[in-house]
Formats: structure tokens, C-alpha cells, sequence
């Protein structure tokens, strides 16, 4: 295991147990957020703590289903579940020369329709 | 670099190329592919090649965003690029004792409302 991967699995530990001053110290201080389907950006890590403390209320949990480091970047699948369903979470993560988190960017993926013109190319899962 | 990166470039390169004969050979004969937003799933490299050759339709192009590999996985961030728009096309891939792709992972994030509960939270970008 590289230790982009490591780091990440930290970052998703430290989340899933609100241990924010963990999670505080594996970003660098002038993380970058970004959420490209919303057009989010959050700089600096006191913003980016406060944004994951108060921006997602509720009882959430998640899992990560895939990690995956190179030298100084990751990826990572998650399952994000609240009250009402499990949503995917994907994202893409850059470290810096001390191997904390500098640049996050945070896809959540829906269901979608299935196109008519590939319906005959594939089976239902 | 890692063998998985640079398989899954390999893949990526051969799509763009649409050298179907080189990209074949990047999967594995029992690859199984999945799209979980609209449930899709491919077997095997025959029809999983032939998904790839005509699923798509028009013009399109892509261009890889990021390539992280790490043993025998690895994930992608591309930008699928048609007539129309740009798309963000994110995998994970799982690659077999002989360095072919065996299980992909697809999603498709598309633009989305900023929730207001986290509006003060964040600027846009």
C-alpha cells in the first residue's frame, strides 16, 4: 500500500468518526475542494472542517469500497449512507511534498435512464 | 508508474484510436462490466467490445483527466468529450494475474442543484 492510500483511508476514518481534528491534520492548509457537478470550492482547511462538520447534518456513516495510490495521488470509491439510501461517492485527491491532502474533487453520481440505443448491448444488474 | 496505469492508459488511448483489437486484448476474455447508475452490466470481452464499438454513437472524444494504479487495480477520471458537452467519466478497475482489465467500474456524475444547507458553506466555481 502506497501512502496516498494510507492517508485516504485515514481521511475516510477520521470522517466516519467525527475525529475532526484527525481529519484537520491530513489536509493541508490551503486545501482545495472542489464538487464539479454543484460548482462547490472550499479553500483552506478551517473552511473545509467547518464545510464537513456542518454541511452534511444528520446521522450519515460510510465505507470505502476502493482505495487506490500512486506516488502522490488517490482515488477513492465510498458508500455514503443516511436514513433514507446508500449513494456512491467518488473522488480524486493530490497530496503535497509533506503527504497531506491538497486538492480534493468530489463526484456524486445518481441513477440514471438507460439510453434505448444500447439497451440491446447489455443485461439489468 | 504502476502496470495498472499504464494498462488502463493503454485502454484509454485504444478507445480514442477506436483500435478495437488493441483495446480487446487490454480485457480480459470473462471481463464484467458494470454501470450501477443505470444498472447495466457487459460479459466477456466479445460483447463488451461490441458495447464499446456501437453504444456510442457520433463523434466523440476523450481525453484522460487522471490515472491513479496500484497493484492489480486501478481508477480513472476522463473527459468524454461529443457534439454537444464535455462529461466527466470516472472507473475502477480491477486487472487479473495477467495485467488484463477484469471487472470496470463506470459512472457518469451529471450537474447538480448546491444544496441550500450548505450554501454559505462554499463559493462557486
Amino acid at each position: 500500500m502506497t501512502d496516498a492510500h494510507l492517508v485516504v483511508a485515514a481521511y475516510w476514518a477520521a470522517a466516519e468518526a467525527r475525529d475532526w481534528e484527525t481529519f484537520g491534520g491530513l489536509v493541508a492548509e490551503h486545501v482545495v475542494y472542489q464538487a464539479p457537478q454543484t460548482r462547490e470550492r472550499v479553500r483552506g482547511r478551517a473552511a473545509y472542517v467547518r464545510f464537513n462538520v456542518e454541511g452534511f447534518p444528520g446521522d450519515w456513516h460510510l465505507a470505502a469500497e476502493r482505495i487506490v495510490g500512486e506516488g502522490r495521488h488517490a482515488a477513492s470509491w465510498i458508500q455514503f449512507s443516511d436514513a433514507d439510501a446508500h449513494y456512491p461517492g467518488l473522488c480524486f485527491f493530490d497530496l503535497d511534498e509533506d503527504g497531506r491532502i491538497v486538492q480534493i474533487t468530489d463526484f456524486w453520481p445518481t441513477p440514471s435512464e438507460l439510453p434505448a440505443s444500447r439497451a440491446h448491448l447489455v443485461e439489468r444488474c
